[in-house]
């Protein structure tokens, strides 16, 4: 039994956010749906019944908009999901410092926006859940890929405060770390090698696990990997 | 759905053990059990009409002979799960030699033995599980408790171990740390501090979902604590 | 026996970097120093015959201008020691927005700047070391101090990205967790608890040795903590 | 400045050990030496005018008689190193559980029973320091490893705890992540990957840096690896 009826995912796409908006809608949760550029979430939407809103997670305004919006069309969200990230790799020494400054606001700092507006609206009723999208890079700082290190990092990081820190407040939550490439309309598992990319659904079941956790035993952080993903 | 039919719990109790049993037992696997000392296992293994085998997990023959005869009475297992373990703490200038020895033996050596020959079995139709209870002493060495540091942090580096050569073999491996307390009979959290200890038949749903996940989504590693554990 | 003739320490300040550069100066390096505000550098500068310059580490142009005159002035830096971070802390839901992008920008962004100059400026000789400053917070995400986390996890995980990338092209990357609070003028051990606070030359004595250790055996974490320190 | 003036290293050989009894000898230390076979030390124990003790670190009286003959010969031991490891590979299903337990008691028993002896000793003078080697497989439980794993999980599990009891008591414990292979008359680095092997005189470089420092600022945990490892 999920002891919740509304969810909130920002950073929502086409990939493991659509899984989770899909199975959060099948079991009777109200799911709300946030993304830069909505319009690509427009089929999603009418799909789950929810609504699809526009937001700059790395501004403050329209975060706080989001909420305002998203609890007055539909309720206080009770689980939110923050899944946004922005990704740039290369050689150190020729990396574009706009590129890192926009991997730590878009992959962090939207997450602390997020979140607070989450922690505020929750704080009251005590109750909530409050999940972030991991990465292996969240664990792990690759050669050519400092910035997304940063940020995942810098989420992670977050994330763990949150934990010691609203847990005993009655707010969940929970860090999972993707551990390897998410199978996609455009990218497939070679056929050699079946199962090697993640499936967003499956993913989507072990958030939803997560979410049904009573308080007595609950998960901050769990990975998830393919069999034959090399860690 | 569980793409497995049996089970067999080593080192099982009146506690997770026994939530982790039934549940197993009500999706329908065949569900064995085995301790050193199988009389207490007596009224669980009838209600879940399972078998109770005594077997000390220290001992290769005692092992051998516990497989056997499970494959034997009730098919091989699919699922294996290593929970014995042994605790002693005090100052460590004054801990008994013999204690150590046997934190070793009974959380980390039977863990290899029960792996292997569980590995071995699954060798051939590249298929099953093996899960490792764990604790907060896999992960932390707390003063005063040398001995479950170092038999829990041995059996944390046979599961690491395995996941990564199992995994590719198609045999899932999976280490569960309980940070925290369990409820019990004879233990039960102070009544200002509500669900502040596990419980049981919560962490066994967590056991039972890594064990659904597919493949292509699979969690080596996972903790659960409750709500106001410090951490 | 030191390789190097010349540092720069960004961030710095009257503790730990203080220490460092009479440490870095009495062994022969010439030592130049960076702060936003450099007249607190002036007898510091003095005392080691270096400059002090004034650099904001969260703008590139700065960073930029810093190492063109570092460079001109005392040539090249070998060693680049990135100190700066900033700090605020409190009820996660009262935390100013502003304060956390700026814990971001000067505890991370600024230590990519910096590092990417020095990374520019090492690549053609294929030598020299980049050290960072990290802090308990840069492992263990505390209650209501979610925002120093952030930013010391992303640093953390820029250094290591940085050790995995650089380390082959002959540049020695270390990061430093300084776990406990350091002893200053304005903050003394209790009587009762002596050698409770870390010794900034004590800090400034391993940053030393890494320095100084040949790239058969390199470092690139390490840990500092008071012996009467919990952690 | 050491502030020691006697060493036992167990668990004693050509490699690192002898940098490190070398290094010790050099600074003014007495160094006893001890491990299952003397005879391959004796010239070592000739160099450093030290002695050379037989013990089979696994068993408790062997520990116990070289603590006294030790002590007798030379003075209480101010510094205690534990180097004894054992290490089996192969495939997970045809490892011969007697190497197993061999590598247990080597790796982690062994490594117990000589601290225990050793913080007996420290106890009533409030002083002494107890190092513990490890190795990529402290950290890493690696495919086809286990039982390495196993060993060196545990043994940092043990450095762990007793950092943690032992600090406050004035007795410093050090765990040291050796991430690479060791440089020796048999195993050289290849002519086009020069400096690729540690060197076991710069590993014992910061064994000493460890054991020099001041109270208030100890390492409990470090690692190196040579520039070009992966890591």
């Amino acid at each position: 039994m999920i002891p919740y009826r509304t969810a909130l995912i920002v950073g929502a796409g086409t990939g493991l956010s659509a899984s989770l908006a899909r199975l959060l809608h099948r079991r009777g949760l109200a799911v709300a749906l946030a993304a830069r550029n909505p319009a690509k979430l427009a089929s999603l939407a009418a799909e789950i019944q929810g609504r699809a809103y526009a937001c700059d997670a790395t501004q403050r305004e329209h975060v706080m908009q989001l909420f305002e919006a998203a609890a007055s069309d539909g309720g206080e969200p009770d689980l939110v999901v923050y899944n946004a990230s922005y990704r740039t790799r290369g050689p150190f020494v020729e990396l574009d410092p706009a590129d890192v400054a926009r991997s730590l606001a878009v992959s962090a700092f939207g997450g602390f926006l997020v979140a607070q507006e989450a922690a505020r609206r929750m704080a009251t009723k005590q109750n909530g859940a409050i999940f972030f999208t991991g990465a292996s890079a969240s664990v792990k700082g690759y050669a050519q890929s400092a910035p997304f290190a940063m940020g995942k990092f810098a989420l992670r990081g977050l994330a763990q405060s949150l934990a010691r820190e609203l847990s005993p407040q009655g707010i969940h939550v929970a860090h999972f770390v993707i551990d390897g490439g998410i199978r996609s309309e455009r990218r497939a598992p070679p056929p050699d090698k079946p199962d090697s990319l993640l499936d967003p659904d499956a993913i989507a079941a072990t958030y939803l696990h997560v979410l049904e956790q009573p308080r007595n035993a609950w998960t901050w952080e769990v990975e998830l990997r393919p069999w034959l993903e090399r860690f």
